[in-house]
């Protein structure tokens, strides 16, 4: 994301906070953050309480265009079936930039490894969004268990993301698609299913 | 692992960048990992030449004791399926424990972010060996496509590890078994597979 030399210091800190955190790790200095935002350390602490607040709320900001990329866009019409395997292709899609690193929740969550930081609350929230979202789907798609579906769509879907981010994978031969259809098909979401 | 006093610097150092750098992520500081052992830097450069390759070092010392883990008590006697289901079992048990914080090896991948660190090329070789045993197991179990079985397998062992050592999943009720098995099944290794 380019941002305009008119963008608020707010919005330059949230813009460098995710996009060094994603790139370096959570591990990124204040410092380097507010270089690159072109920001003082002093105006940063008047707008956030912490460095840990400011990458909160830069996850916290990026989640509208996180979820708007995994919704199939044209819901009304699609099954239950194909909005679950939309979120795959778009996965497989994302791990072709230039770039990537992984989701950014899952990742924040794996670094942090503190349940606690206001960052790895944010980053969870996206995660149980998306858990009930694909539990939504399963029961519409007639799944037979669809707590237990959502739970294994989500183990391919981060297990997907962390080994591509982590260059260890490739997705773009429909990897994560193939192995979310095999789940669906064992718990009983047929091509068929009630949209 | 409590090291013992007689242990030399060298082995103290590796133990302690084994435990912190799992336990607080790859960046902890060399001062902390010097502290922790009882060890100067200075010594600490003596044995190693930079903090990288200490933590490559670690990762490399643990692989023995890791792959064991995984390694089915009875093999001989076991299944190419019961063998696989092992490694799932294990990746249950291993993640109950308390301090869990996921495979160390994908934990080192996702935080440094970067294939060419020595850490990494460790961490790649161990889930390329772990992914050449499934796709062998695979083979020797009949699966239509041992190697897409081996992928996917790989998909719900990381995602399993992250989302369960990330806090946001319990695997305590048999969820990466209970999927391993659907793919399974799905690639026609069924429980009588030759062993």
């Amino acid at each position: 994301m380019a941002t305009s030399q008119k963008a608020s210091p707010r919005d330059r800190l949230l813009d460098a906070a995710a996009r060094l955190s994603y790139r370096e790790g959570v591990s990124i200095g204040i410092e380097a953050l507010c270089r690159a935002a072109g920001v003082s350390k002093r105006s940063m602490y008047q707008l956030f309480d912490s460095k840990e607040a400011m990458l909160a709320a830069s996850l916290e900001r990026g989640i509208p265009w996180y979820e708007a990329r995994f919704t199939h866009p044209a819901a009304q019409a699609a099954s239950p079936r194909e909005r679950i395997l939309y979120v795959f292709e778009q996965l497989e899609r994302a791990s072709e930039d230039t770039g990537y690193h992984g989701c950014p929740y899952l990742a924040v969550l794996v670094e942090l490894k503190n349940p606690e930081h206001p960052a790895s609350k944010v980053a969870r929230a996206v995660k149980e969004r998306l858990a009930a979202a694909f539990r939504d789907e399963a029961a519409r798609g007639g799944a037979r268990d669809p707590e237990l579906l959502a739970r294994q769509l989500l183990l391919v879907f981060d297990g997907a993301s962390a080994r591509a981010g982590a260059g260890v994978e490739r997705l773009a031969d429909g990897l994560a698609t193939a192995t979310a259809t095999a789940l669906l098909d064992a718990a009983g979401v047929g091509p068929t299913g009630t949209a």
